[in-house]
């Protein structure tokens, strides 16, 4: 450290990789500043296309850079892989990995945690889709499934080793069933000789009325029939109680399953709760119009860890890959242009209040239909997914500049061969019954 | 199982699905009889690319594909994916997952293990590198060990965080060493801003007097002036004594490094242990020429499990991807023969004696070297390293029929952005001093 506080150039800490805290450090590109950036894992994601690792179309590569590669050219940041363990606010500092660093300005984007309400033993029996971990985890267990079935003698073990339970139908639970699905019933058939993976069951539940409860009603409606179309099987209205090794309980009910996956609810990351400032139901740290920390202007948090209202239509900012980014670049100018009067004595501009601007959202059903929502014009089926694949291809392109490998994902996408599909880690299958091999 | 004996169709159990258990399955393609496929792993794998998942230039996938797959087509193969717990030879059965299971035919192609010649506690602390999980370890401790030595104040810690020892020159050792110092020297130094990743060193330690000691001399000779001018240390007739977690001992010296990686010895799976049969110094099954285990006629050997002698030149068939996928032919094709004649009710023709064809071998140092050894013609360089690319690209368009993944990744590898350099999976990264951000 060499904490020489003379002529000590401001620092920014941002503590999170993800799409807000990278749209924040991009923004102080060229500032006369030291900018620190946090995150437990050495990778920035392109979350929305976790699922596509989940269910074996996409290598943990294809969507996820280091972040260190990201800015390499951009000299003022300096990455930092570590945990923050605590923020003292009174004394503008931070501790990672067990020593204190001060900060001029704050940027809190840390995401969103699996939230399991208040069942935190369910963690371990229905994994979450958070991390490229939680991805191939879940791409684990996926396969695993299947080798299970092929083993077991016993009807009932094998219809439980082919049922899987998606908790949660938001864009994440109605894009792992449409695809887990697909290929259960399409891709894998010819592979086993012994089970008909045709007779897997997903079974999508959804505590509300609908799917994609943010989406147009529209969309909804679109997407729940796109969804029976594949077979899934989907549940509205139905709220998990409980859950063991077993099966799920939803009230008096219970669905044998071995696999269970969770896209239910989440909370803000858990170092806003150790702030002692105002939090939402959710967990998520309340800003003001600027998505400063009330009390404590030169901290902010954007994208899933905050509880932010946009500022036009004074409703919540979505915890989506936009709201971040958008946040990101909010804060990074008010910060830089903050930091640039101080270092020319002059007086900063005032502050603008954050309005989320929404340019829409889409969700793949399986894998060539989709629901889309772009500038108020809804779309759905074929045309939304190709919309939704011209989009993503684009990101994948500028995202990894590997214009060959990003239309071979695409070709392979299209024609099915899933070529993912590799069990690694973890432990053995799960298997009661002993094999059958002849 | 349901072992109704009457008219039962011959079982072929295939334990294995490495190079030389494929290949015999393969050769017994459209034959009236029941073929076992087991293998712990649900995925066939081209080990010889596989320190290229390990210094993050593939991904696990284009390299490995599911064993279901590539049987799909092939009704008479049944892929189970269990390990072997016992083979009772007298009894002609194995016990998988707990059950057990009759052959008519055993073939054993469990490929090796690491070896760490009676000092099994170094397995945790010197990863080898045979399958996936081990690749994405040995990538993971690699890209940590540049995120310890970015937040270390200590200068000799530093400097053990930096340093790569190598153990043992074979082509693996060899390959490891030349990407990791091109990748520390050339591919990320503009990542870090506080460690200059140029300083890390790479150590070879090989017992033996040369590099590559299965290649002829001149190949050592040009593999070692080129792992030289990478800038790797190579140490000649070095013997690892003892290691720990801070360092490597050979004999009287100690080398500080947290970094130590196993590509030297291997022995026969451990399943070879069990039989009671005549085994070699490394472990491996000693077999007769038509590679069965002398008294057990049923019983084949095959691949890097195996102690087999070439027939035309009497000498030990080498533990290469070549040798078991020749053996695994030779043998499907006696198992065929003899069934088939038995079906008829014929006899059986005598059974021929194996002898291995030697096509070549070569090795990559470095991203555009490689040494190669190609029907008797030795060549170095550029132009071996044009051949090894070539040959693998084929390799990997037809492993994976996808031309276009392929001509991308040979695109990456060339201009080096290594873009699977994620660090996934267990834990935090070793740190011994509190780190420094500003």
């Amino acid at each position: 450290m060499g904490e020489s506080t003379e002529q000590r150039e401001p620092r920014v800490i941002i503590v999170g990789g993800g799409f807000g805290g990278v749209a924040t450090a991009k923004e102080l590109n060229g500032l006369s500043a030291d900018v620190g950036l946090v995150d437990k894992r050495n990778y920035h994601l392109f979350q929305p296309l976790l699922y596509q690792v989940a269910t074996a179309a996409l290598n943990p590569a294809d969507i996820a850079a280091p972040i260190r590669r990201v800015f390499r050219h951009q000299k003022n940041v300096h990455v930092v892989m570590g945990e923050v363990e605590a923020v003292d606010l009174e004394n503008r500092r931070i501790t990672v990995k067990g020593e204190q660093v001060s900060y001029d300005y704050l940027v809190l984007a840390a995401g969103a945690a699996d939230f399991y309400f208040g069942n935190d033993h369910w963690a371990k029996i229905a994994p979450g889709l958070k991390s490229i971990d939680d991805a191939t985890e879940i791409r684990r267990r996926f396969l695993l499934a299947f080798e299970a079935a092929e083993l077991e003698t016993d009807d009932a073990a094998r219809q439980a080793a082919l049922t899987f339970v998606v908790v949660g139908a938001g864009p994440t639970g109605c894009e792992l069933a449409g695809a887990m699905i697909e290929i259960a019933h399409e891709v894998i058939p010819a592979d086993f000789r012994h089970v008909d993976t045709t007779t897997a069951r997903v079974i999508l539940m959804e505590g509300g009325p609908r799917v994609l409860p943010a989406m147009p009603e529209k969309n909804s409606a679109d997407a729940l029939r796109q969804l029976e179309d594949l077979g899934v099987e989907v549940r509205l209205n139905t709220r998990v109680t409980d859950m063991n090794e077993d099966g799920v309980f939803c009230g008096d009910e219970f669905v044998p399953t071995h696999n269970i996956l969770w896209a239910a609810g989440v909370k803000g990351a858990p170092v806003g709760q150790t702030l002692g400032v105002e939090l939402d139901r959710s967990g998520r740290i309340v800003v003001g119009p600027d998505l400063s920390i009330p009390g404590h202007p030169n901290v902010f948090v954007i994208g899933d860890q905050a509880a932010a209202k946009s500022a036009k239509t004074g409703k919540p900012v979505p915890g989506v890959a936009q709201g971040a980014m958008q946040g990101g670049a909010f804060v990074g100018k008010i910060i830089r242009q903050e930091i640039e009067a101080q270092q020319r004595g002059g007086q900063p501009p005032e502050r603008n209040a954050f309005s989320y601007f929404d340019k829409g959202s889409m969700a793949t059903i399986g894998r060539n239909r989709a629901v889309a929502d772009v500038f108020g014009l809804k779309m759905q089926g074929f045309i939304a997914w190709v919309l939704w694949a011209a989009i993503h291809i684009l990101f994948l392109i500028s995202f990894r500049n590997k214009v060959l490998v990003s239309i071979g994902w695409l070709w392979t996408y299209i024609f099915t061969a899933r070529g993912a599909r590799l069990i690694t880690g973890g432990r053995e299958p799960r298997v009661k019954r002993p094999p059958k091999i002849g």
